[in-house]
């Protein structure tokens, strides 16, 4: 499938009832440490507290009534849980999610409180995909992946379109990268709405798969990924990647302590709470700053659930 | 000095150059939790990082041409003593602050980063009166007290004010009271603008002074406070009391896990950085909530300059 400009323009028109338009923040003492000037997207702010609200709202939308008499499942222990919970709930459907048994309770319990139901399996890739077939097979729920998937890419791209519309001339927009949904949505957003400016990723070098496979021009699978954004572990998809090797400029890569010092100038800088993914995009414009210099920069900051008591600072 | 409508009108008018207009924000989960709808002005979004901005660029533009030249002088250890550096700079003036030399290094580091100079004395309320009129009198600087000035107070006022010029029918107004700076000017915002709007303070049970005075109808000073809220450990003033006997509808007592619930509830649901002091009034709201079912509420979210590493959760 080839997503034109036509299919980001009605995706943004069928799910806009159902997200936030989020805001857009700037911090002049940031603008000063990184000499440029940076329009963050706050995706922290968004329905359930991270982007892929987005993705899961245009995914459901598309699909037919009788489908959505049978619900939706996805396997997800992370933001995609919760959002196609809420999603489904604002549609009146049911959501069907496969996590682990050693996810935290409290992210069990967020996707139960947005009305899911949540199916555990053994802590491994093959449990949890029998898991999941088994719970289609039994409710008929249509699988939705949390990132591969056409319709969710869509959806995910809407974040830059909005920053694209807010700020028409950036020179580029940073995104983090993880299974790649955000990154590849926000490419064909770039592409379509403001060909001028290149997307670039922030990746945690404990995690980088995406760097690998944009070098070797192949998808590189995620093994043993050891990061504090734990929101960027999965390896990319077949849809998403050749989006992002066709697209995307540049992946950059950062280390642990470069995510955590950019989290911290967000939280006490911009009394922003975000997710440690979410600072992944900032440390890799910090990390090459220099080659930024007095640019018109976008930053999405991806989400904000965070685990308080577990801050790395 | 009675502080009339207009005064407030050319306040707002006079500072607006230099201070942000803050945003409103709202949360549907937390208008459920407490059955109300209530609308958070976030001046943790504040210049600086707090109200305190308001206030300090007032009393600063109050000053002469010849005052200007000899610059300013306050004590604090808190967000005025910043508020103060910033505001000055930003006037091109100086500003000289006092602060205990056992005031945490990084509250000096943070005058200084705003071009303050920085006076260390003992730490007891006497030495910080000898070390203030020192100052005053080797520099000529002109002293600005943190809250118990009524342009100050004015200043602070703006805050209500553009929250009731963005919501005008709101039944209450909650604010949090330590010198009680932002409570008086809240207070005359809502008399001038917005009559029928009710005043209410949140106050910690561990310095519970200006409940106290509001009860004996006089000045109660505060002694020995006890509390995380670190920006409401002071007394109230003869200027600020008056006001806030006059105009206030209430001032309910909070403790401190109720604190830390409210502060973890704008923290998790809001992403939003605030500092102790700020929840304080979104906890007393909650502890009296049964009176506010389906009311419109303003919630004055204070400051967001809060020790990362000294968050209670």
């Amino acid at each position: 499938m080839i997503i034109t400009k036509q299919h980001l323009l009605d995706t943004h028109e069928r799910i806009s009832d159902y997200i936030h338009r989020t805001p857009v923040f700037t911090s002049s003492l940031i603008n000063e440490i990184v000499g440029t000037e940076i329009y963050f997207k706050c995706e922290n702010f968004q329905k359930m507290g991270a982007f892929k609200m987005r993705g899961a709202t245009n995914a459901i939308l598309q699909l037919s009534n009788t489908e959505k008499e049978f619900g939706v499942a996805t396997h997800s222990s992370g933001n995609f849980a919760q959002a196609l919970a809420l999603a489904a709930k604002l549609q009146g459907i049911k959501a069907y999610v496969v996590m682990p048994s050693n996810a935290p309770e409290i992210k069990k319990a967020a996707v139960k409180g947005y009305g899911g139901e949540v199916i555990e399996c053994e802590p491994n890739l093959q449990a949890r995909e029998t898991t999941l077939n088994e719970v289609v097979n039994k409710t008929g729920a249509v699988f939705l992946h949390p990132y591969n998937d056409y319709y969710v890419i869509q959806g995910q791209g809407t974040a830059a379109m909005e920053l694209i519309e807010d700020y028409a001339d950036l020179d580029c927009i940073f995104a983090p990268v993880g299974g790649g949904g955000l990154l590849s949505g926000t490419a064909l957003a770039a592409k379509h709405f403001s060909p001028n400016t290149k997307v670039i990723a922030g990746e945690p070098m404990g995690a980088d798969d995406a760097w690998q496979s944009f070098q070797k021009g192949e998808i590189v699978p995620q093994t043993n990924p050891n990061t504090i954004a734990d929101g960027l572990l999965t390896s990319l998809g077949d849809k998403t990647f050749p989006i992002i090797r066709d697209y995307v400029e540049d992946i950059l890569r950062v280390e642990e302590e470069e995510i955590i010092s950019a989290m911290r100038l967000i939280y006490e800088r911009m009394k922003l709470v975000v997710e440690p993914s979410s600072a992944v995009a900032l440390a890799a414009l910090i990390k090459e700053k220099e080659k930024y210099q007095n640019q018109k920069i976008g930053v999405i900051l991806s989400g904000g659930n965070v685990q308080l008591s577990k801050l790395p600072f």
